[in-house]
């Protein structure tokens, strides 16, 4: 328990990569990870921010207040901006009060799109989970082999959809786990298990939470950050593994459903260093092509860095580029801040 | 009920101008109202904005998705811009599920301060209303006479809290109005009473609304939008009667207190224009002032405008102003946006 936890109150994104990554990172690239759901990215939880300009000056860029409509809003020009308008150096932030109790239901589907279809229909209900994770099976398999944890997998499974609740109230997380059983029973859902004990719960995440990591063990890969409106998931999963088997890359697919932030991770396994070089970039961007053409984007939370770079031309226009630059060149004239980045 | 209610989805933003404003000004002033204490301003709902700029350019600022970290979020720079960046012409939204049921707990108290200390205990606790409204006795009895609308006034109350809690399970609702009850108890409530029906709960709300409007009817006035931390607020109340006694005016407070957002109407009545144009604006700079020394600021929800726009020095020091300066160039270099308002 940390030392906001000691005093009943909780900051709720909870970025996969949580144990290496910092604050100032993910106020730095939007974060996200699978509390989005119920509780909203990083933005929601920035009130104000400190802030190292490269012309040395300081400021603080709003007020500690929930509400702010004072000014152009730097705190939020500032978050997502990788790093490359100033240094952040302090952060108020909004607390809430902590649940008590969290209850996680896991559910094995044959099918992926079938899979995919079923977390629209939970969010349009009145149920309210915190979190809804889809996972293919092969990142199942690979983080159960490389963190020796158990996980019931289904031998007919092709995904899983990993929903949690929380609340102070176990009883009405029962009931909100009974109310989306019936749902996912509509979409073919061969197996629907709650977790039974805290326990079980935690090797539940831990499997899902080291898919990233332990997929990036068994071959070098190239991960995509895609987002899409919610409903194109199943579309985009179906349109990831048309392009794979035209280009012959395997992809294993995972992420945040209750958002349309899938996480593409492309294999290179037996492709050849030309293929891998200059065929693969290729299906990267049709499959981001694809995504901005049904209203979605290259980045939900992880940010352009340098990995996706290459790609910003296919979502942003000229003008785009133009006032982009103009803030830099407004933050930091001389750009000395983060050179190579994607605006530079 | 509207297009979006009859698909059994909500836009839960929801302003007190509501009737006479437009959602491309909600989005330019970075429009807020009572349920921002569960739903959030409306900066949570907008996901992507076309934007016409001064160059006669027109772009799309964002993605159709609930998360992006692609480039700097010029969707949240538009938003609360207040048409200096940019002509909004559509906006993207994200809508929930309409919650069914809807409850309204109105508690009296004799002092203001003990009011406002209530708020900050409440949200503390696991219940979450959606909207906690304060307001002074002399804004409900203003509203009530202009609007000839009922509201169980109680004869020693100085104060009053409206809560409002909504959701989809009618006793869920009558147990956290419980829970609250008591909180409000400790803290001197001298009365307590849920809204025995639809109606009168539309009686409730309707006073409440109609403050505004009604304060502003009787006297010439001065409306403050003041926001500091939500603990603060006791202590800006005491502060702004404390100032208006030393300048003599009489001000009418009512607001959102679940958020630390208070407006304050300064009433001209029987001051002369001397004192009103030369002496007034001293006492609001002594709130203002006020405001940023606790961590606040001088708008939470209203925008700077014309009205606070002398003001704005209080909060930014000259390198805000040149950032600012330098994103206003870069969008509008010719400055032929809204002209003379607070950034020209």
């Amino acid at each position: 328990m940390n030392a906001v936890e000691e005093k009943g109150l909780y900051y709720p994104v909870d970025p996969s990569s949580k144990g290496s990554c910092f604050l100032g990172g993910n106020v730095a690239h939007g974060s996200g990870g699978p509390r989005v759901v119920k509780y909203g990215t990083i933005r929601e939880y920035i009130l104000n921010l400190k802030v190292v300009l490269p012309t040395g000056d300081v400021i603080w860029t709003g007020a500690n207040t929930l509400k702010n409509s004072t000014g152009f809003s730097l705190t939020h020009l500032m978050i997502g901006s990788e790093g490359m308008l100033g240094i952040i150096t302090k952060a108020v932030l909004k607390l809430i009060p902590k649940p008590t109790q969290e209850l996680l239901l896991l559910a094995a589907f044959t099918n992926l799109e079938d899979c995919a279809s079923a977390v629209n229909a939970v969010l349009l209900s009145k149920f309210k989970p915190c979190a809804i994770e889809l996972m293919e099976k092969s990142g199942i398999e690979i983080s159960m082999n490389a963190t020796q944890t158990p996980f019931p997998t289904h031998e007919s499974a092709e995904a899983y959809l990993l929903f949690a609740f929380d609340g102070f109230d176990g009883e009405d997380l029962f009931e909100q786990a009974e109310g989306i059983y019936e749902i996912l029973d509509g979409f073919n859902a061969i197996e629907i298990l709650p977790s039974p004990n805290a326990d079980v719960a935690a090797q539940w995440w831990k499997v899902r939470r080291s898919i990233g990591e332990t997929v990036k063990q068994i071959s070098p890969y190239k991960e995509e950050d895609t987002v899409v409106p919610r409903s194109e998931m199943p579309m985009l999963l179906r349109k990831v593994k048309e392009i794979g088997s035209r280009y012959g890359f395997q992809s294993v697919c995972y992420g945040h459903a209750g958002d349309g932030n899938l996480h593409v991770n492309i294999l290179k396994n037996n492709l050849s260093d030309e293929q891998w070089n200059f065929e693969i970039p290729k299906a990267i961007t049709e499959i981001f092509e694809h995504c901005k053409q049904v209203g979605g984007t290259i980045s939900g939370e992880h940010g352009i860095g340098l990995v996706q770079k290459d790609y910003l031309p296919i979502v942003f226009g000229e003008t785009h580029f133009t006032l982009m630059h103009g803030i830099k060149n407004t933050f930091d004239p001389n750009h000395i801040l983060n050179p190579g980045k994607w605006l530079n």
